[in-house]
């Protein structure tokens, strides 16, 4: 009988325990975009976390940029109502005047050589003051308009190139493109400046532990891997459903849409994760290989008239709220085409998943917010019941709950108590909250470190945003071309062409 | 892409729908053994809550035999007060008074051919005044010395003899024998008189809900099986534990132990049930056939000094009650080498199971009271992770909880919320209670109605129990003929042979 032992990866390859979290070395941010939504409700607090948690180093130092008038002082004060707002860990006075030395501010436009001359110059104070070693991360939560003044800058005037040791980084954000040939020439412009390795993309969905924890379910354990295939599984739907409407963001949305605001990204990301071969390792490289690898090999079912459909809201009722449809929000144009409901399906051509289609869906406005990958299996393969004991049975799944009440999801069927065979559909839970007292890091605390650490398997590459694009762009086309979106009523679960695209497979979607 | 469908079995099969609850048709029991502990606490109460819930014929009747000299009304309000005891239903003095008309009650000696004469003759008045149709169940509650007696008296008064359309059959209760041999014996004497198709065993435990449910699980479901062997799981261990003491049974349990009390029919059962392979049906012919199947693969590991454990509790801590040890257990022989704790290893030989240990174990005054089988999984084949992400992982298990809080568990790795990958165990739990609103009916409920309905699925037959003695016989006379069992404190987990017995093979038993 064999003895139980685990087949342990060479310790030697990774000397460090992984248990201790690493600490990041001498190192500060440049953050271009400091007044917009997502520094002030996202990137600010969950620096002032790390600081917290003593995850930071000592000499610390964020450089903000704008246009605005600001003094050291008026940053400073920004920051910290940025923090107090938002931020997850309870407020530390000590943990704040240390990081709010190294707070600096730099007033300018993106085309103002100037200012960015000034900035040099401050980086390299600071260098000589605070300790940083010349290592600084350019964080970009800018539009991608900008991107190209921004890159000039920064290659003009040497601040993109590291010396000696040190290391210079660039941290970018969605939207990578509007479709390939944008995401190209959008890589390009940065890939001219920074070289990939030191291009760290948020997709901020890949910070969140429910998707790591994908890793974890199925490399760490036997349990699963083994039925994460053709032979078992008929289909895989993932899922991204806001409740919420376009609110402010009509303008920015129009033109965008559901798809390219969440398909190409966050969706295609977590298909990548569940439907990927086993990395050699968890390292970048090796991680972006298998996520490439599936990529490439994942195609949109055609026609697509039958296996995609999009939508737009119309007034209806959230809860006990009524809500205005698309059309009477602020700031939209009543004749526009963008969609803010997508499906699609897609198939990976691959020995694995070959048949198995994966329907992807995201759209705002919809019955309740949530985010989940369920994988749908195949009935067994034969029923040597009756079909009076099995009558009400569905199909066995697992449904990976990213967000929220994040946990995971068996559903199988049961025999019902009783003297007579009847088996119903049980569910059975895992619920993250209850499993572990740790708390949950934010994503962008978990993605701001790592790019600090030089740990980019968690960013997609640049080859990742064109396949992804590659994905969609004949589906975004076929849209262009054809009609118009169809309309939902707030609150409900999308346009009745959706349920029409699974129907037509014998299929419906699941009511998370 | 494929449509959803399930592969009904052909309903022509079986035609009716078993959601509704089969009642059963005119029949009449006649029980031995009334006075004991078994149809008082159990037979009794569960022939009224079958009444209650309106599965018995409106002219049931029970024919009680013993040596009381009890008139029918005597027996009445001794039944009366077992179902008011122990009736698991709620009183209603309409379904009583119903049942107490058919109660009626011969005395005499199983060597009392007068007394059999009588039962007879009242058989035959029954059937005219009651409209039982010739349909009679013995329920041999007595103890396997006494079923050559009364075998022999049915047969001679031409009792045992189904005329015309109608049925007899004979209920009996373990001990089916105390080895092979005296098995054989005993199944002959019975089968002299009862064809095996009218030959209904009860083992309580397979009228359990859990252990029905087994078979749902498996094969209602795509999920479970397809890792049920030897490729995914490591081991399984199938645990009856009683937290109990011999208590007045000591005298009884003298010479028989743990393992011909328990592993020889329950936990043999249950691997059956959990290790065959898909019945064609659930007739009984396709169950029998299948477990026999199974049975006749088993085989017990040898050398019996390493793979199995036996022990004799002594004093110790039942929680927070003092409790004494076996030999000062009033009617035990202290000079007896009788087990109250019995461990064995069996291997299956067949393509789907060699190599993968059973470990079956029971015992007297152990922690707790419960019945478990724990499927225990081989490690993820390669682990991407380092040393330090999983060092606290253990295996992968599916344990199906038999009694008390019946359910099932998973336990899996996942990704301990955090900056960093740490894997760590975490359990799933579906429970029984809290998934239906339904109640579990007992198992003697089940069973009784199943030998009334001639529904022998869960009932082992003669094959069964002679092939499940087959397995045992050599681990017993290795006992028999090597030393005496070894210690263990009333409230721990067996003795430290037990534990050695597993460390052996690089495991360690679950604690439930």
């Amino acid at each position: 009988m064999p003895t139980r032992r685990i087949a342990w990866t060479n310790p030697l390859r990774n000397p460090l325990d992984k248990r201790l979290p690493r600490i990041a070395g001498p190192a500060g941010m440049v953050l271009f975009g400091v007044t917009g939504d997502l520094a002030r409700k996202k990137i600010l607090p969950a620096i002032y976390d790390l600081a917290n948690r003593g995850l930071l180093p000592a000499g610390f130092t964020l450089v903000g940029f704008g246009r605005r008038e600001w003094s050291k002082e008026d940053f400073q004060d920004y920051v910290r109502k940025a923090v107090e707002e938002r931020a997850r860990t309870t407020w530390n006075e000590h943990v704040w005047e240390r990081l709010a030395e190294g707070l600096n501010f730099v007033t300018g436009n993106f085309d103002d050589d100037a200012a960015f001359d000034a900035m040099a110059q401050t980086l390299s104070e600071l260098d000589a003051t605070r300790g940083t070693g010349g290592n600084w991360a350019f964080y970009l939560s800018i539009p991608p308009e900008s991107f190209a003044d921004v890159c000039h800058q920064l290659d003009r005037t040497g601040m993109a190139e590291a010396k000696g040791e040190s290391w210079r980084r660039v941290v970018i954000e969605k939207p990578f493109g509007h479709d390939q040939e944008s995401a190209r020439e959008l890589n390009a412009i940065v890939n001219a400046v920074f070289p990939e390795d030191d291009v760290f993309r948020i997709d901020h969905y890949l910070g969140k532990e429910t998707v790591q924890n994908i890793l974890a379910l199925r490399f760490a354990n036997q349990l699963f891997d083994p039925m994460l295939n053709s032979h078992y599984v008929d289909h895989v739907q993932i899922t991204m459903a806001e409740d919420i409407g376009l609110g402010g963001r009509a303008g920015y949305y129009d033109g965008i849409g559901a798809a390219r605001d969440v398909i190409q990204n966050h969706l295609l990301q977590l298909l990548a994760l569940v439907a990927m071969d086993e990395p050699f390792s968890f390292s970048p490289r090796d991680m972006q290989d298998e996520k490439v690898k599936v990529l490439r090999a994942v195609k949109p079912v055609e026609p697509f008239e039958l296996t995609t459909a999009r939508g737009q809201y119309t007034a209806g009722w959230q809860g006990s709220e009524k809500v205005v449809g698309l059309r009477e929000e602020e700031g939209f144009d009543a004749e526009s085409r963008t969609e803010t409901y997508a499906a699609c399906t897609v198939e990976i051509t691959s020995r694995r998943w070959a048949g198995v289609p994966f329907y992807l869906r995201t759209g705002k406005r919809l019955g309740r917010r949530v985010t989940e990958i369920a994988i749908v299996y195949k009935d067994a393969p034969h029923q040597p019941f009756t079909r009076g004991e099995i009558g009400s049975l569905g199909q066995n799944a697992m449904v990976i709950r990213v967000q929220p009440d994040e946990g995971m999801l068996m559903r199988f069927g049961s025999k019902v108590p009783g003297s007579t065979m009847e088996v119903r559909d049980v569910n059975m839970d895992f619920s993250y909250a209850e499993a572990f007292t740790e708390q949950s890091p934010e994503a962008y605390e978990r993605l701001i470190l790592d790019a600090l650490l030089d740990e980019a398997s968690l960013f997609p590459t640049n080859e990742e945003v064109e396949l992804s694009w590659e994905i969609l762009d004949p589906i975004l086309a076929h849209w262009a071309e054809n009609g118009r979106p169809d309309e939902y009523p707030a609150g409900s679960w999308g346009p009745p062409s959706a349920d029409a695209m699974l129907a037509r497979d014998g299929r419906t979607w699941r009511r998370p």
